[in-house]
């Protein structure tokens, strides 16, 4: 099994971090990897249970990922991955945020846990840390500071 | 600060449990306490930051609350309480629901922190934990088998 | 990778059950795999960071296991198994107790995740279900009892 | 109840930071408010329950503190005030720390909650986040970095 733990600091604060992210439906205004995005079969964006559908921006097709848990008491985000062009199996990642009130930026984590159809673990480990977290992470910082 | 902790199992399985509680518009269904709920703003049953308006049975007026986080992972709903005829401030409450392997059954819990407007802690903890949260899961047990 | 969820309840309160549980060096006294245990190196029973050793009853040898957590807030312990005559690869494993307010009686939940060497991943997710947890807690019931 | 929450973020990595805070009894070496300190009844440094016995530097008097819970794998320390010149109750405090893995620093988190027996509760809310929390953590960043 592969798992990726990724965190960094944004340096924006906590509120203004998790207006951006929490819209389960919003990856396109801020990660580079996804183009258009729609909630699957009229449910709300933030409704536990609903299935977001959003393409890539690489052209190789839609990924359809299912809201498992939101809460705003915790800033923290979990849902898994139903179908698409990745070759994985028992993909389930969570978003999480703490405050860092020392100089009012936040601490954001980016975990998952799944297997690889292919069996190239190590290449999808580090694609998945490198370019989708970590990757996320600094466009989300431009999108939350407007640098 | 008033702190309540009530903790039970459920003779039936996780499945059925959460299938009943998750519905954040479905107390009526279940608790004796509960009558007429609904979902204002037109929101989703399930959509984190929703509000319930329901009706309290013995007519002392209508309780407003907000879902703060649902998870279907860790099977826990959080929400707080905005409005109603109770003297509350800083009302939090969490359900929590574990499967009991061994039989099938489920362990519940149900926690709450808040203050007392009038002062009467004693009383309201008693009240909240013996007629809100035990009262309630003995009526979810019954909902949950049908007996 | 193996993963292994086993709960129950104890028919005896959370204090009763954590006492006998709490001694990271008492295996012994409550479950019947284990003989003779000693903590390595003069270190304490309860001190983060020792390692137990103790001889299986089926005479294959001794286990030992290291104290990676322990509180006495979430009455919890979290360990890992360092050698014995198991072919499990990174065991890592959690016990952790909550109260069952309704009755006074303690709900139980053991799990763990480790890899089989053998690769035989059924029969070793089998038996430490079966065998080491629900047969442990089935004792631990027993020594916190008296029957 | 008063409840303190400060976060920041240590240049140092995590291992090197947890090395400095895991020994309950090292509180000396990195905060500028701990003067001598010793294990009472010749328990272990990281013995869950030992109770840690420090002077305050300001000269009045001796701090008396339990640990409640020690954690190798999620990096916290929980524990309480049994005594000493603070006229606090209830103290219950947690230190927590995670890695930063975009730069190899530590995100620090210190929490605590407790009542003020004076009732000067904005006092001390002030004086544990600004003067033992965050003093703390900028003291213990400069035993990390040895700066």
């Amino acid at each position: 099994m592969i798992r990726v733990y990724v965190s960094t600091v944004i340096d924006a604060p906590l509120s203004t971090v998790w207006k951006i992210v929490r819209d389960f439906n919003g990856l396109p205004s801020w990660h580079p990897a996804a183009g258009e995005s729609r909630i699957e079969d009229g449910k709300a964006n933030n409704e536990v249970g609903c299935v977001r559908n959003f393409a890539l921006n690489d052209g190789t097709g839609n990924v359809r990922e299912s809201l498992l848990a939101l809460s705003d008491v915790n800033h923290e985000i979990v849902y898994d991955m139903l179908g698409g062009p990745l070759p994985f199996v028992d993909y389930v990642a969570t978003m999480r945020f703490e405050p860092v009130t020392s100089d009012d930026t936040t601490f954001a984590v980016w975990t998952a846990e799944f297997t690889a159809a292919d069996g190239d673990s190590e290449h999808w480990q580090k694609f998945v840390a490198d370019d989708v977290f970590l990757g996320g992470f600094q466009a989300l910082e431009q999108a939350a500071t407007g640098k």
